[in-house]
């Protein structure tokens, strides 16, 4: 099973993969460790800020309710790219965003066995393992890696948009399309300026929320999939180095003939 | 510009790309640095062994001949992810294979950002870093992951061909897809057991030549993607964890409609 050290400032653990479950489909897998990880990092958040709210991956699939309030709320998803750290396959993150007034105030996404740790504050801008990043500023989208998930739906008409959108993409053409396997990684790269874009149908808010954040910070922009202002509870995003590149993709992405009437945010 | 350093045991230097031109496709790149790397490795390996033949990417793309004779051959491939070194995009490898009687005896792979030193003598085993390598043992391929690259064709065939094939193989399903963006490295995740499977059509042999031995070495199994032995010069290519996995791959997986005339390796 998978063992990974996961070491931040603030927490050391081992992480042991002990039980895999299989949540909505035969891609949507959940381990003891998620579980375990998530209870961590909300009790030990709660005993300091005892009034603040959670919205986290696993509270959400054992039936608490995904609402974003004004209140101060920490977003949390334990493990991101859990099909990667049930295989080791090296990139699985921890990501925790924090709001208030539903607005980011910071996110940091911990990518543990490269030991890349990513944070960003609103105003203070995005670094990696302290370092300063700035997105890559392409504007012409055929010069652009991008960067995507399938996700784990895998019903026909899920699928086939999914991948229509990349042949699409490709067809511009852009350079290259790449998938790691973990949302909050996969967007981080846009903030490094190693990717051009990044966009993703389907994942949730505690996916994309702290980076989110961070690829802002780089001096990156986010929009909603369909070109309008992004929305963390929509289920649709691009994350990119330009509005340019941003809208190339917003034209060529669709995502409404299969996201239909679960485009809210959902467990 | 492109700044990666590159270590190993047996050279160290500094990757500049000062310049990218592109060869058969807007995707198909070519920096200084390429050419640099592949004719120092060449005149270097030359100086030791005069009589030995070279298969190397830009020696190829210069017009030189790409035979696979019963000569002691180094086949070399001097950044795989070109695209990615272009735009830094962490993942770029060194390959070197050596064959002789058209039989590999070693195979490189050195991904230089992540300083992950993969490599395999035959019948001795493989290793990153030092530690033997163990391929997953999956045998269940609704249990795999699994990856591949789209390459750097865009025609529409090409690329219908290439989506429809990721599209195939999630509907089995499978647990997930995955692309780093150079086949050297994608293909040792299956020699680490982090990927179940790799598979690749219109690769060169310098693509895969090292890391076809590192997988066999490391316990796994090497195949055509229409099921038939391995022939390294026919751009097409299945690694995987077990004969079973391979085999639901080829199944799967459909090359012939592009592939077509240009199944011998090229530039």
């Amino acid at each position: 099973n998978a063992h990974i050290i996961c070491r931040t400032r603030d927490f050391c653990f081992v992480l042991n993969s002990k039980e895999v479950r299989l949540k909505s489909s035969p891609a949507d897998l959940v381990t003891e460790t998620d579980q375990q990880v998530e209870k961590m990092l909300i009790s030990a958040i709660r005993r300091k800020y005892p009034q603040h709210r959670f919205i986290g991956e696993e509270s959400v699939a054992a039936g608490e309710a995904v609402e974003l309030t004004d209140s101060p709320t920490w977003i949390i998803d334990p493990i991101d790219g859990t099909v990667n750290f049930v295989h080791r396959f090296p990139f699985v993150a921890v990501s925790i965003a924090f709001t208030v007034n539903k607005q980011t105030e910071f996110g940091i996404v911990y990518s543990c066995v490269e030991d890349k740790l990513f944070h960003a504050q609103r105003g203070r801008g995005a670094y990696l393992n302290g370092k300063p990043l700035c997105v890559s500023g392409q504007t012409d989208i055929h010069r652009c890696v991008v960067v995507t998930e399938i996700g784990a739906e895998r019903d026909d008409l899920a699928l086939s948009t999914m991948t229509s959108n990349i042949c699409r993409l490709l067809r511009l053409p852009v350079q290259g399309v790449r998938a790691l396997g973990t949302a909050a990684v996969d967007m981080c790269q846009v903030a490094t300026g190693g990717a051009d874009a990044y966009y993703h149908i389907g994942m949730h808010c505690w996916d994309i929320a702290a980076s989110t954040i961070i690829v802002l910070e780089a001096g990156g922009v986010v929009m909603d999939t369909d070109g309008s202002e992004f929305d963390m509870m929509s289920r649709k995003v691009i994350a990119a180095s330009s509005s340019a590149v941003a809208n190339g993709i917003a034209q060529v992405v669709q995502a409404d003939s299969f996201l239909g009437d679960f485009s809210r945010n959902r467990a």
